[in-house]
């Protein structure tokens, strides 16, 4: 088992960085095309064999140092009932979208064993097969609800900070309905056997930052407070680079930076004793190679010598990606 | 002639701040919708009658502390030969994109008193009507030459980023050409009559920081090194919270903060001689009067006893605000 995520989520690497990527198991690869050809993308999410064949692809293809479980965001709004599906060039769509505060009370109450069971039986048949160390993951609350109020993906999450801000009192209660089955569902996960885990708030950059402390920060805090005692957490606040000391409060083992931050002044104001994740911009990805090569050298120097630093994008990677593009950064951080 | 704007932008300003608002007269007013339904958004940028007039709406309106010309990003680009119109529901579209190098080394020469001078009488229209100062304005390089690359809005700036990461060469050509149409646009404006000015990298969060560096603010610090001596300069780099400390070094009169910033922290960075303003989020206008009050009142009280603090958005007014929001956070601001 290589461990060197493990060891950097310690702060305790002393060789180069590991690297994994956001959606590495993604639609840049064709071997995932193939898949996805045969197959919804929520029975690849559903699936056990599916979920432990896709983790792996990209591991195979390119020999990260961590696999990401398969998965999606969104089983989760999918387990309380609000149904979801995914359409093509569209993304995601609830199909019962929250509209007040008694859709708040309507939703399942979190049994997550019952209806995420195929999460857990993914991870039992994936594990034996890795190599590296396992990341499991969930949404941050705030960004589940914003699906779940939204309907699906939203430019401005008008609906979600209507709600937030007109009726914070059953806002707070689905967002604590939601921390309690993200606890849950990375619980589950841990027991299972994945050995680190990332939590994703996307559209933090979509609040205000007092808004982003009452209805997001408080929460992710509730979540690392009891699952950084099991695992090592990695929280991934995306647009709320300005607001890393105050992420930073929240004491979680890593923090994962978005492509705008400059990583030698987070380097600066993180503690020595928390791991730096991130963050090469995706569309560097698209550029030609010696690009790749020169921009990822530029972030390996910034964080060199750093114990806690984990290479990674600051952002997903995209589907038009190339696969050379990927070789290439895999190998230069590699063989740093 | 109110002066507490002026006064602000000096850090000078001893009485409660000033307030105007982004997009200050735009859609959300009926009055607006009225002279839309006759004429094209284009007409309405053209024609220095309208100019004048729509710029007035909304302090005729609300009482705003200051006015903010009417018009777009978008008339440089225009002006440099690329073809604009706008369509509903869609937006901008430039008509002939650039593509490539060639296409930059076409582009017009910048003689903006031929092709901008209805700008130049619309701000003279204007100007003896006005009791409150005029802010001029212009989009950043980079901004504009995103619009001009991708034909319009884009959610990723795929093709700006790929032409700047595999071509830095021409691409810097192009933002000197579009550095020295935007001085060039400035100074006709204060030459006209506008008493200050505000420039917007809209796109500044599509950026990492070593590219924000390297394409936009080495552009911005030349435009503010020029225009700055003439009139104070408001730079407005959105998405890009976390480079504050940077775009303090490009020693603009004032800063304009999104919505992401903690206005208290921001205040902590910035020199006591520089004005800052925000930061509201838009959609709080959307949300109960009373919510509108006390979100108001949080940067209020954060700023309280700032000479340089300018009351706005974190981003421009958007079209479903009601007019009531409008006229109680004016009210609010201006009572306190």
């Amino acid at each position: 088992m290589k461990t060197l995520l493990l060891d950097a989520l310690q702060c305790r690497n002393k060789s180069r960085p590991p690297i994994w990527l956001m959606r590495q198991a993604g639609r840049y690869m064709p071997e995932y095309r193939a898949l996805r050809a045969k197959h919804s993308f929520l029975e690849m999410c559903h699936q056990p064999e599916l979920i432990a064949e896709i983790t792996q692809l990209p591991i195979r293809a390119f020999g990260m140092d961590a696999a990401i479980l398969f998965s999606d965001i969104l089983v989760i709004p999918e387990a309380l009932g609000v149904g979801l599906r995914f359409e093509d060039g569209v993304g995601p769509i609830i199909e019962r979208p929250l509209n007040s505060a008694q859709d708040v009370a309507k939703l399942l109450s979190i049994d997550m064993h019952d209806r995420l069971n195929y999460v857990v039986d993914g991870i039992r048949l994936l594990k034996p097969t890795l190599n590296v160390p396992l990341i499991g993951f969930c949404g941050a609350p705030f960004t589940m609800a914003s699906y779940m109020i939204e309907g699906g993906s939203s430019r401005d999450l008008r609906k979600t900070k209507q709600w937030m801000l007109s009726d914070p009192t059953s806002f707070h209660q689905l967002m604590d309905h939601l921390a309690e089955c993200a606890i849950a569902s990375l619980e589950m996960q841990i027991d299972a056997g994945v050995q680190a885990v990332q939590i994703f708030e996307s559209w933090a950059g979509m609040l205000a930052c007092a808004q982003l402390r009452e209805f997001s920060f408080a929460y992710l805090d509730k979540i690392v407070k009891r699952i950084g005692t099991k695992v090592p957490v990695i929280l991934f606040c995306r647009g709320a680079s300005s607001l890393i000391p105050e992420t930073i409060k929240m004491n979680p083992q890593g923090i994962s930076i978005d492509w705008n931050a400059d990583l030698a002044a987070v380097r600066q104001i993180v503690p020595p004793t928390m791991a730096i994740q991130g963050n090469l911009d995706p569309h560097v990805l698209c550029a030609p190679l010696h690009v790749v090569r020169k921009e990822a050298k530029r972030l390996l120097e910034e964080m060199r010598g750093h114990p806690g630093y984990i290479f990674n994008l600051g952002h997903g990677i995209t589907p038009d990606v190339p696969v050379d593009a990927v070789k290439t950064l895999i190998e230069c951080v590699q063989n740093h």
